[in-house]
């Protein structure tokens, strides 16, 4: 240490002698290691990055100059050396900076982000706004490998020839140090490193740039030698037939070349893309041997699950093998998150049965559409945040065509460390307008096994929500523990003696659960307590029942109050005569940032404390 | 005419003398001319597909093969040969056939389609689950160039390589018909077009076709040649680095050459895709010389919108112009959209200022966000069906970083004889759980005015929300004319004398005065109305003064109920202690098929009398 603690601020950085960048290097991963064991994050793709945005903050100016990160996994040597080097050990934490790029909390950051392939299309509006304003300075955007196979980014860079603005993509290819790339254009670039065309262009390019005479621009040198040019460039490749020049691939590792390269694409007057390659979790052995379960990890500080129990996906994922033993008409189908979901111990038993189509989740639903349309029963392992990402898919390719595709929708509700951006809080709101879609959350393991099945059976479109974390196993369940579980009925956990009820779905109904506990801990007026569990169709049944025969009806869910369930009942309330009075509880209407899940729950006022005392607030003013 | 009129159905087809297939292409684009000039619908598209289909049918047999369209502009001709010949007539006509595939419309249709650049993403489904299956049939995707420019088609083609299935994505390519192909892929397939080696391959296949013997299969014969077959390749192009073969491009109306190369592609054993240029227009002089006008007509029998007044994409082009004039900052976007939108007005005043990015609706939204993040006003126009593609852009790109985007949300609501796939119900359902969202709706053309030069003021993400067809000048004002408009206020238009009072936004303020009107005529209760105006933020408090002091409130809007502001307001009047009961209108939870706008209206029981009838009654209920 040394460097990185004399550091006064970004302008300090730019004037730290060139010899001194190694070493920097060095204390920047050795912090990014530190505060990412503590806190959580995603450590492997910022290892991978540190030469690169070292290399890419000397050359180019965040001061003037707008540099745009996609996904922002890559981002924390950035945060580090402009400005927030002293912040960097809240990184994650409430009220600490966060784990994504944030125009908010620093001007270095020139787009928020945290959903992926965002980058070039946001980098193309700052160049074309910079042009149409007659400004002059340089825009940036820098993109990975699983991020540029997604269909955003390739409207992006299709759009870039017509947009005849000048921007430069920097290209971070980690693909090599994953296991199996996924996807044809993944395939290609992995051939193309090996071109020997481009590895003389390389050399060429290098050359140039040594031999360029101070004030000589770069084009006027490439067009001097534009015939020699071309046959360096032929077979023309991908980008250079979307209209942006291709350069490279070079050692994302190699500061000097990296500092060469840069600084010669500042002369360059064309749409640009460097291809650099990079090895993610760079500099740290651990990460190195195994950048996959590096690529994100959980901390020591934030809240740990406990390891003793099953996570809802480990759950979920162990209730679709099971069935996919009897039905070979089921596969899985994940858009980059097989480890996330779990969905590798799928792959495991059924690796021909077992879909990874790389972050593309329009592609997923249709993908799966097509598959059901063929007589596959798919089942889609998707987070609720990226599902935001193929609404369209999932009215217009799968309820429309009412198609037997089950959505498993994991990581819905809040989320706590990754903030605003990765919440799952629309899935219910946005899912409940759609026709012919059917939507449940379970309350325990068991109830999750229960509704993959049925789901099944019933071959219709259906979602199945759950959240982040552990499953309880086995919530309590009704009186009659006999009575089997029955398709698009809620179902009465707790029959209360005070009259008021508490209706929720999914992990929400844990929280009920404890509500009615605290309340007849405390002698307090005991609310019954329904678990809702079909979001759509609704249990209307059941649902008229309670609030007919109760003066209070407090409805909670872990999403959006505005166009939730609780707004759904509370209409219907007012169609009944006499009907209880709704309280909705959920998620209110702004983001909410990062935070432990428990944190972030509490900042939304979902505690049984908070909740009970409203709802006895309410039930005194509803009293008749 | 004669052959046409004898085909019995589709095997008549597959029977047909050779020598005959040129007339019958004559007749069906005849019959189509006749039918789309009285119902309307997507003419130039589908001549220019005549030839393309008619080959398709005699080698392929949708019988067992499936056969995918994209969009389903182009497959007019399809369905007159598979089946439907005596029932076209009743093309988009209320009851008849749709304008797109359908799967319960028919066997011969695989998938159902209406948005465009699905094809691939659902063929891939189909060629996987007859892999797994152990089936033996063929699959083909018929995707145009505009479709295959988006990003959910590049997601497919990226698949490919890994899906390791074989399918043919015949690729229909008019781009050379219409002014300047968008984007950078259509440049780079212009030049391929006329690349030598392309040339050359040609011929090579169409020589081998010739010479392949009985029962030799293709790739015996190409990989005995596979040296010659690699250098003929050279270079690469796009698809080949996609791991996709590509053959072409060949003339699209020439029947010879077509059933050559489709039965050539039977015999090959890797995923293919050829390229056929085509005309849009084909066969039909007006329609040939003017493309883009004869894109979609509207016909004669179709409610055709009465010419002497402004549409509501003229009235806000309008509007957004005359802001322009003032703001250098203002700029217009719109995906592939320019003639629907009427944008085209803009551009001819500022081509520099008015971007048409393709078929890239998500792109489209975080291009704006980057120029709005970059310091300019970009104004989006996008029919609200295409919304629904890019809805995570909306809550991640703009909403979350609070970008002053507009949007000029076109077709809002039913849209008539496009059907299901067509309709703009969720905008404002899922628009309105997005936080930092503004939505408003205009009643009339004076107040789309109001709403855009006020978004524009404000700064801060806004939707404007409009139906197709022609916006009123000036619908009733409220009691005091000279009171000016405010920003996130209701307006009382009408203060009734009875207990009851209708609220409503955009469109459906007009049926809300003519139900005023009638119920005066009629010498019942007078409702008062009241214009929403504000989706969101709502004005609770004008809303909540209405239910507080009326004993029935009907909301009624132009989209789906579940999920809707009648929803919102009905669970606001449940807190409100003696609220009056909501009965919400509009759209009821299921897909509304093809018909007149005014039909489909009327078949959700939107019209005058039947709120009339329903609100009495309900007051009746209500009475106290």
């Amino acid at each position: 240490m040394g460097i990185l603690e004399n550091l006064k601020d970004y302008e300090g950085f730019r004037q730290l002698p060139k010899e001194q960048l190694p070493g920097l290097c060095q204390e920047v991963r050795e912090l990014m290691v530190r505060v990412v064991t503590e806190n959580g994050g995603h450590l492997a793709s910022s290892l991978g990055a540190v030469e690169l945005v070292v290399s890419l903050l000397r050359v180019f100016d965040p001061r003037k100059d707008r540099i745009i990160f996609d996904v922002g996994h890559q981002a924390y040597a950035y945060k580090i050396l402009t400005d927030r080097l002293e912040r960097f050990p809240t990184l994650r934490l409430e009220g600490g900076i966060s784990g994504f790029p944030k125009r908010k909390e620093s001007p270095f950051d020139h787009f928020d982000v945290g959903h992926s392939s965002t980058s070039i299309s946001a980098a193309l509006g700052y160049a074309k706004a910079r042009d149409l304003m007659r400004q002059n300075h340089e825009v940036v955007a820098v993109i990975g490998d699983g991020a540029l196979y997604n269909g955003l980014a390739m409207e992006a860079l299709n759009n870039v020839r017509e947009t005849q603005s000048r921007l430069t993509v920097i290209f971070n290819d980690n693909s090599m140090s994953i296991s199996r790339p996924v996807g044809g254009l993944a395939d290609y670039l992995a051939r193309l490193a090996v071109n020997p065309y481009y590895k003389r262009f390389k050399e060429y390019v290098k050359d140039q740039c040594r031999k360029r005479q101070r004030g000589e621009s770069i084009e006027d040198l490439l067009s001097r030698s534009k015939t020699r040019m071309k046959s360096l460039l032929q077979p023309n490749n991908i980008f250079e037939g979307l209209g942006i020049s291709y350069w490279g691939p070079f050692d994302g590792h190699n500061l000097d070349e990296l500092l060469e390269i840069f600084n010669l694409s500042r002369f360059y007057g064309q749409p640009l893309l460097i291809h650099l390659r990079t090895k993610k979790g760079k500099g740290y052995p651990p990460a190195e041997a195994d950048p996959t379960r590096y690529h994100g990890i959980p901390g020591n500080k934030a809240g740990k699950t406990n390891p003793s129990g099953a996570s809802w996906s480990d759950v979920v994922v162990h209730s679709v093998r099971e069935l996919a033993e009897t039905d070979e008409r089921i596969v899985c189908l994940t858009a980059a998150m097989k480890d996330g979901t779990r969905l590798n111990g799928f792959e495991e038993r059924w690796p021909n049965r077992c879909f990874d189509v790389g972050i593309a989740e329009g592609h997923l639903l249709t993908y799966a559409a097509g598959l059901a349309a063929g007589g596959m029963r798919p089942f889609v392992f998707i987070y609720s945040t990226f599902l935001q990402r193929a609404m369209d898919q999932l009215i217009h390719d799968i309820a429309m065509q009412d198609l037997p595709v089950v959505l498993l929708v994991d990581r819905a509700g809040l989320v706590g460390e990754d903030g605003e951006t990765h919440h799952g809080l629309v899935d219910v709101c946005w899912g409940k307008s759609i026709p012919g879609m059917t939507i449940m959350a379970p309350r325990d393991a068991e109830e999750a096994g229960w509704m993959i099945r049925e789901a099944h059976r019933q071959g219709h479109p259906a979602m199945i929500r759950f959240p982040r974390g552990l499953a309880p196993d086995r919530l309590k369940a009704s009186g009659n523990p006999a009575a089997p579980a029955e398709w698009g009925k809620a179902e009465v956990l707790i029959e209360g003696k005070a009259p008021w009820t508490i209706m929720a779905y999914g992990k929400a109904v844990a929280l009920a659960l404890e509500i009615h506990e605290l309340a007849a801990r405390e002698g307090l007026p005991e609310p019954s307590v329904l678990d809702l569990r079909f979001v759509r169709p609704a249990d209307w049944g059941r649902i008229d029942a309670a609030l007919s025969c109760n003066r209070l009806a407090c409805v909670i869910e872990d999403g959006f109050v505005c166009g939730g369930v609780g707004e759904a009942i509370a209409a219907r309330a007012n169609s009944i005569r006499g009907s209880a009075r709704v309280l909705p509880f959920g998620v209110p209407d702004r983001y909410i940032p990062q935070a432990t899940v428990a944190a972030q729950w509490r900042a939304c006022g979902l505690t049984a404390q908070e909740i009970l005392e409203k709802a006895l607030d309410s039930l005194e003013g509803t009293a008749r």
